[in-house]
């Protein structure tokens, strides 16, 4: 997460600044029209070029996974003449999502955010979308969150067979945007066990619960809300690359996002709503055990110190001789611990 | 309310993402002008279609309840020439509220949403106008807004007979969001009830009720918030099937919408003060509670420590020898406690 | 404060939604220019009628008490060409204070609040700005802010006299914002007793005061924002109606205007204040308590328990039979407290 | 600060609303250009007025002291040709900063803020910029923030004897605006002796100093929030009167006020936090506390329990008789009082 | 930090409102194009002064070390042509960050921000871009952090030797933003230790701790937050000095802006959320120690007020006589403790 690899350096220098150690690179290419689909996939790209864009009539999409050979990087760069800073921007992990129109291509950088196993992952997605072909660029293989896609386009289903390059642009980004709301209902289900645990006990573990969830939201706030942004002006858009038809779907995602935003939004306050509700309780609590010493000493202080004076040793205590001496003082203290019963019900203590 | 049915999905799949069963649709067509009503329904579209339009100068409402069947959703979306997108969230019924025009009909998609026994119902209303009818779409039979709405039609009240298929298009908004206002006087409700019992004694389910009613209310606030931006949109369009002279009218809808978020901000605020006033009186209380066992303690034990002293069995203690000894630790300690007792009322704590 | 009674009523219909009783309804005309000044009153429009506007060189005030007659109501708003949906707004108390141009008057509705006898009162105010004259609706005579401007008129104080009737419908405005001051006060005389009130010491009843004054506030927020929006769309308007010189006067409103909402912003964050002011009196007071408790019981709960053991009956206890048993004990529980005593010192706590 | 004292009158009429009592005006004119200086002072303004504008090619800045003689403001409104309207709002003390172009004036109003002894002194400033001559009013003599200004024109310091009467203008609000640093300088310095007090002892009284300086912040931001906005308008105004050299020098006040504002609000949330810090270490205070007592009570209710048992006087006590009774007693009790230190280090209390 | 010293002081007069003392000023003039560089240093302006944009063809850039020296600076001013009012900026270290376009030159002011052995420091950067030449102007020698460019011209890495000086004014602002980066971190880093320990104990130290950073990022935001305003402002312009290729690199700098924007404020909530943190531990921790103390005292308390009875002195007390009195009341102790505990435990508090 540490951005200060980069401090220093000369802009438009590639440098890998995430940390997932990696040896080779994987290309796959895809190519599809409505009839026909073929796959390549290799480690070696001059293996994969003499397939791009062969066929005009195709659409094509690349996936590189493997952003920390910079070298290759560079060399699959110079192919689709992509300019230096957006390779830049590739492979510089800690990217702010945005889009950026250059003349011959459409670059847009945003997080892959998925839950698994009760942790959150995350990891950058660059999308070059040219004329012909979409390329886009991961850090390694394992995580992805576009199998639908692939077995849509496999199988043919639904219009992505039908459309071009650019609706495959927005079908991906769809797709990664879809998966956020898995993190905004992973989040709600915290929140709800969190919920009905503080309602039942507190423990100190829930404070941790609490911040640990505040921490998160903060996290999926700072990669999200920008893509908000980058999408807005994706609508706005009038590069000849996206088609006007496609704008209607960017304005669909536009209200996913906003549906997430929302949702986060909410779950932020009750994130908020739940500490409260926490230090409610515990100050609710904390009056309840209060009451209970204060009835107990209140009601057997006081009368500790009377049998106290009558276990003086002085040689003359004239209560001490008479006859009913013993009970009259038990009566008295009856009477004391009465009348404070009497007197805390008048108060609602009991 | 998970939208995770519908992720992988591509988009313009037509997929109900709700949990009401249903086993048919019902169809209901009303036909009117000024002199003439007639209601026609049927669980059967080719039973209705020959009424649709057949007089242009009549309007038509039709309405469909069950859009779970979504393969007659398809049909019908044929029928009037709806774009594949707009059914399929006719039929995802975790839609954002928000207007959308295509170049044949206007969709407005909103949550009706009232109260009945102490509960929150929410129901989604999808509104296609299109030119000589209105189409709405909802889940079930069971839960409407449009008694009112219907009855005027048929009895001919107010200007509704009069008008055409885009007033008959505002008034249905209009009821939808005049309802509204039950489900701001039912939170108000609430916290007044809340309110007073929280300044008369302080109980854990108390807390509870305010992070219920904060819930509900952040609950309402993401279905609201967007219907005002989509009438706000309303209010600018001009699409050729909104008349100018209907306008004015949405206008008016506008205003009651900017009402109802007043209210609604209003009571968050109201709910935020109601918790902060459950801790200052709990607070209050324990501070009470507190003085208590700090005077009855104060009182009592240092003179049990007294009297405890002549507890001893010492051989030589000259003290209980004395003839008044035991007269003077009294005076003694009624001295203590008169001190104590003075110093408190001092201190205003009695 | 219930808007349930228009719900499911066609639009248009003239219903009155508050809940003052009426008989009759009070007409009264002014007619004046800068020689001659003449008021007719009535309860009958038939008698009115005739004097409206029989001279185009005067300027009229027209003032009517009772809106809750809607048959009357509409007989007026036939006679001046009121649009209905208009008719309808002044007939709802519940309305939100906006401003509406029409072709041929400009209408515009707020609330007329003032304090008295410590409590906040507040009745519906309807403008209607046509060509010569100034028609003013209220719900009855009882309340109204207008005296000064009455007086005024009559005794041809000040250029009101010399102005026309837009200058009437301004001065009108103007005097309503200007009694908005007095609620500003009300409620900062308040916060400033409460204030007193709080440093002295703590009740309960002012967390129910704190908070009563947060609720009139909002209240009164929700009142005054709009009239803002509203005034800042009169300095814009262009409307024939309101002449340029008018526009001047009506940017000193917007400059009261703000006066007054930043006056009520910041009585907001004082009340806010005053509550974190109470909580920490009470905790810090609550601390005063504790240390007190904590001194006293940790001083004599130790040597209560030196005492209660030579108080025991044991057979064989050494110490109770040394000679200078006694003063040893004594002058080990003197040295128990000495040190205890000096130990708080060193904490600050005595 | 009241401003009732107006409400009811009719707009224009010219009413001093502060209560400062003044006898006498005062008028202050200076004359100057690159080479000469002339100083004329008067209480009468009839001896003032040959020297106004005798020359066109020297600027003048007439000083009047004394707005509470409102028939001297009328005399002088009039020989300038200044509206009713302004000069209302200058004799209104408790007017809203702004500016106001007229066709042959420039209206500002501002207040000027100092601190003197602990106190903040407030004063408002009314500034009319007309052809060759620069007019400020104030309400009296005595406080002022101009010293530095007058003596820089006597003694022609700086480029202000080169320029003409709009930098006047503009190098007098400077001043006044350089002014609020002293303020924000006074907060600053008030709240970092809270802060270090707070940190070494909390007593009640901070509680009353932390609450007073919010009042002073927010006191303080009311009055110079919208002479931002105000100096905002100032920077786009194209009055001839206002050079076009001279916006560079306003733009250069707007970055001022900048500054300004965010120390005063960077200060409004250190005041926040310090009330935090004062409750944190009251809670935290309140745990020492109540561990002192909770370590006492532990150690010696239990013990003082198990002395009382010996101390009873039955006839038949087993224990009473034992040889080493006594001395097993004491082992018991120092068992548990060893077992009890034990775990409330473990619990790391002590 | 006192802008004090200029308060009173005609504007465009050039004074040091720093606080750290200089003899001298030091002179590094660079020069440089794609094949040659040149490192030209003195203490003397007039050394300087030949090198000066003797070539067309190469790029310079000044830097100037000590604005102390108020005389050498307006000589500077004088030889560049820089207005008056730049000097003045120059000189007073207390700038809000902008950019001021002027005909000859674009003039910018920023903070240097680094973190060194745990503390901020924070140094004022002038630039003065001009035709062939980007002029810095800096406090002193010590604190800098263009270490990076300085040895990518001379080694003539990266393109920046290929660019002309606005590339070069460019990549110095790029290197102020980037160490911004520096400071977030070591906040970042203070937060996660701050955390760490909170969990495990709290100290009243870590109030301290909190309040800091608090004041720290306050600090920062103050610093940072004009900055993105003169980079956007930066992105707009179109000063003929700034070519259009650098554009795209000074967006480059608004997106790591933002992203340090977002990353403090986050920041900032979560040092609230901590501060909440330490509260809520506070409230739990003195829950678990009045459980303690409520425990020991309701089993102890009662049953010492039971062998207080027994040990009174009164001649008839019949329990006292019987055999098993003493067993039975062990029994009737032991009884009252174990309701107390399985009380207690159905309390869930233990």
């Amino acid at each position: 997460m540490s951005p200060s690899k980069r401090i220093g350096l000369p802009p438009g220098t590639i440098v890998y600044t995430g940390n997932k150690p990696v040896d080779k690179v994987c290309f796959t290419l895809m190519e599809y029209d409505e009839c026909s689909f073929e796959l390549i996939k290799s480690e070696n790209f001059d293996v994969i070029k003499p397939y791009i864009c062969r066929d005009e009539k195709k659409v094509y999409w690349l996936n590189i996974d493997g952003i920390q050979r910079t070298d290759i990087l560079e060399e699959v760069g110079k192919y689709f003449q992509i300019h230096p800073l957006t390779l830049e921007d590739i492979a510089n992990v800690n990217q702010r999502p945005k889009m950026e129109e250059y003349e011959n291509y459409v670059y847009a950088v945003m997080k892959m955010i998925d839950v698994k196993e009760n942790k959150i992952l995350v990891e950058q997605l660059s999308l070059v979308l040219l004329k012909g072909i979409t390329v886009t660029f991961q850090e390694d293989e394992e995580f992805d969150v576009f199998e639908s896609i692939r077995s849509r386009i496999e199988q043919g289903k639904g219009r992505i067979r039908r459309m071009r390059e650019d609706y495959l642009f927005y079908a991906l980004m769809d797709t990664v945007v879809d998966t956020y709301f898995h993190v905004a209902e992973y989040i709600s289900d915290k929140l709800e066990e969190l919920e009905e645990e503080i309602f039942n006990e507190q423990t100190s573990g829930q404070i941790h619960d609490i911040y640990e969830t505040k921490r998160e939201i903060l996290y999926i706030k700072k990669q999200l809300w920008p893509v908000r942004d980058m999408i807005s002006s994706m609508v706005r858009t009038d590069h000849p690359l996206i088609g006007k038809n496609i704008r209607m779907y960017i304005r669909d995602i536009q209200d996913h996002m906003y549906r997430i935003i929302e949702t986060i939004e909410n779950e932020r306050e009750l994130t908020s709503s739940i500490l409260e509700v926490y230090l409610s309780q515990n100050s609710h609590r904390m009056n309840e055990i209060m009451k209970v010493l204060t009835l107990v000493s209140s009601l057997f202080i006081p009368v500790t110190f009377v049998v106290g004076v009558y276990g003086m040793n002085f040689d003359y205590m004239p209560e001490l001789r008479m006859k009913y001496g013993y009970f009259t003082v038990w009566a008295i203290m009856l009477g004391m611990i009465g009348l404070q019963i009497y007197l805390f019900r008048k108060k609602k203590w009991i």
